[in-house]
């Protein structure tokens, strides 16, 4: 069994203060998570103003961000996922994830499905999700909006993935009263639908209006929660640190049941797939 | 607004009994629905020991349940949706479902993606979901396991469908205490997806040891209930019949805020459909 961990942290925009990350990712190895996943621009925050105060806080995948997790993966002997907004060698700004094990890059992702004004900020990915075999099994990387793609989901459990891990900045929307957040049910269906286990670490704290669902997870391979959701909105919502056991192999099996497969029952031809 | 029905009611297999049936055509009827959706194989069961026996119980579209149908849609003013054993004029047997309007038959489909031991009984269809312009409204027909494929809910959301009517059998399975049923997870995930309202009619009362989730929803194309899960089960559970107001025309709006649209920003090119 694996402890995994979803560390919801608030930033502090523009100010590059990792105090509660760091914090957080102690807290997680501590409790001995072995894999802890970061929310979406963890470090820089999300509601910038323009395009110019993402470049400002973008930073190239050798710059201070990763090096941080890289020597917090090295030293607490986790694999860490989490998001930065990346300064392409080409110049352009990407929202990005990376996944950073025993001290080295092993590898990033840039935010294909962008939300709201990100176009604005951000150069859209065009790379599919990638699958990394870590120490503790296999890793997908994937961004926010991305899980709202089942396509996305499929093709991370096609390519082998156990673990789907999702850097998220879930905006707060408003929702019928004693009802789980949509995006934590479509998690819970994306990883119902291919047998792979999901874990998103959400934002928390405000940033210039904009509040956070604070939704962070950890959802089994089945489709059941095993953590969370961290609902915490508003100015006081505090860190929160999410871990949960699961058992990466079982994501290999796709069976349901002794008849049905959830990756062999699809019909892709019938859905427009090439063959 | 149109009041929509699910009518969860028992089937008597092997008896061709209707009474429950029509009984609950006419509950939904007198409350108001002008769409009922009715349960998979509504009158014949669904727990068949073999091929001969479910070959026994088929019928063809002009047989006696869909004749019952189109009195009941004529004298009510419903569109009524529901399943049956059908045999096709090739000979073979399929798990479909009709739409029946104003004493016509209009549509019908034959499941797809099949359960369980379906396949030793039923031939799986191989047309997408129909979309029907009724007086109500757009309804495509699906039914149950097609549903836990995002991609065929979409293909209907993409054909116009404004709202998905999903008979369904869905046999019970252990949960974790508390939980909603991930089948109704994975039916507001697929609404909140594509922006469809979705509606399904589940069993209950057990056939021959198996048992139903009695999981009944009327699901807005937000994703979120609007009426159920009409959680029922054991030999006591009583039929049922949900309603709930939707505004069918809301699925025209594919938008998610100002900036993003549920179809729109899917990339097709990226999950390998040809453009």
């Amino acid at each position: 069994m694996l402890t995994v961990a979803a560390c919801q942290v608030p930033a502090r925009l523009g100010t590059g203060d990792t105090t509660e990350l760091v914090s957080a990712v102690r807290e997680a190895a501590a409790r001995g998570a072995r894999l802890v996943v970061l929310p979406e621009l963890a470090v820089c925050g999300y509601a910038f103003a323009d395009a110019a105060e993402a470049r400002a806080a973008a930073e190239p995948l050798d710059g201070p961000t990763v090096a941080l997790l890289r020597d917090l993966s090295a030293e607490l002997g986790c694999v860490l996922v989490a998001g930065l907004a990346e300064r392409g060698a080409d110049g352009a700004v990407h929202n990005s994830a990376v996944l950073v094990e025993a001290g080295r890059l092993r590898a990033s992702y840039r935010k294909v499905h962008l939300w709201g004004r990100e176009p604005e900020l951000f150069r859209a990915g065009h790379e599919p999700p990638p699958v990394v075999e870590t120490a503790v099994g296999r890793v997908a990387l994937m961004i926010c909006y991305d899980l709202e793609f089942p396509e996305w989901v499929r093709i991370a459990a096609q390519a082998g993935a156990e673990v789907v891990a999702v850097p998220a900045n879930w905006p707060w929307l408003a929702r019928p009263d004693g009802e789980r957040p949509l995006e934590v049910l479509r998690a819970q269906a994306a990883a119902g639908a291919y047998r792979v286990h999901v874990v998103v670490a959400d934002r928390c704290g405000p940033e210039r209006g904009v509040d956070w669902i604070g939704g962070s997870v950890v959802c089994a391979a089945t489709g059941y929660l095993l953590a969370g959701p961290a609902t915490a909105t508003g100015a006081t919502a505090a860190r929160t640190v999410l871990t949960a056991e699961l058992d990466p192999a079982a994501a290999r099996d796709k069976s349901l049941g002794p008849h049905n497969d959830a990756l062999a029952d699809r019909r892709p031809a019938l859905y427009g797939e090439p063959g």
